[in-house]
């Protein structure tokens, strides 16, 4: 618990404000959590919580500890639009493990293998923010599933080079992986859907 | 600790053998292990050892939870050559996680991210046993870094179908899932080695 007798906005607050967060968010998920709930079970005043966190998507991710905003580098990568985009987001997916806002995603990692209720969160949260955006943006057929298979990549890709560190991947430069994912990104987002002809891709 | 006066063989004895083995495993890496060595630490004869466990390997495999044998299923998939092997590969991966074998391997990818030592013993392993293997039967040139790509796609993908559960890609027919991930597979086998050309491919 804070210790009391300090002003209100210092560590301790933002910590019972977070912890309030997590708590509810495993609870009642995205939807059934506000801020004056999460207000109330901190014992604080709302507006402390717009303060710190800015807004519900805000907490939610600090509350996951999500180190980057999708609302802010989804409209980025894709607004060059469809042509080289799956190279960009590899890119950008090695540029923030690497930088000192990837500190957290080993965390991330952990805690949603590890516990049922932090995958639910991320699952929630990757799907409606990450994947949902790249999709709305693209106006692609099965938004969802091509989104879902280039986090599989890139998550593989996380495991293999950050977690378990197998060589030669773990050491590779940027430019080698982004040449070698970037292809496989971009077909995952624009290959007319392969469900349809996954007879005749048997062999493939 | 086993209960003593029962037979040498009853589950006690193989847990013992077991604990000893991940321990030195851990300790001293695969090279640094004999049979004799396990056998002592364990107190039994190393023919129950062996009896249990087949050979080194098959101790390991056990250690780790490891739950094909890639000196099985890696020549019976190489076996028609490369053609299809992408697609051979993801139809395997999934058979083998959706059977009574695949059971372990969410306990396997856990331990692997909570832990440093599983994810070297887990490291050493796939690097010797499985990706080197696929490398020495298809001649092919940087097979260390092509298994490794394809190894990341996998996990990748037993990550968000298996542990974090994203829809539509948890609930994917297999068919679609390697019509999808096959082609991807198939090129990080036998695309010419894109390094060479990173410069051209920047916008790939």
């Amino acid at each position: 618990m804070a210790r009391t007798g300090r002003r209100p906005g210092t560590g301790g607050t933002r910590e019972r404000i977070l912890a309030a967060a997590r708590s509810d968010f495993s609870r009642a998920g995205y939807e059934g959590v506000t801020i004056r709930g999460i207000a109330a079970e901190a014992r604080v005043d709302p507006a402390l919580v717009l303060h710190y966190f800015e807004s519900k998507d805000g907490m939610f991710r600090a509350a996951i500890q999500f180190p980057v905003d999708p609302g802010v580098f989804i409209p980025r990568l894709v607004a060059p639009g469809l042509d080289g985009l799956g190279g960009r987001l590899v890119r950008f997916f090695l540029d923030t493990w690497d930088s000192p806002a990837g500190s957290p995603l080993l965390g991330l990692i952990r805690s949603v293998v590890g516990n049922e209720e932090a995958a639910a969160l991320l699952r929630e949260f990757v799907t409606r923010e990450v994947l949902g955006r790249i999709a709305r943006a693209l106006e692609l057929d099965h938004p969802q599933l091509r989104a879902g298979l280039v986090a599989s990549q890139l998550v593989g890709l996380a495991m293999l080079r950050y977690v378990i560190k197998v060589e030669p991947l773990a050491s590779a430069s940027r430019d080698e992986v982004v040449a070698w994912l970037g292809p496989t990104l971009q077909r995952y987002l624009t290959e007319p859907n392969v469900t349809k002809r996954k007879r005749s891709s048997r062999r493939a």
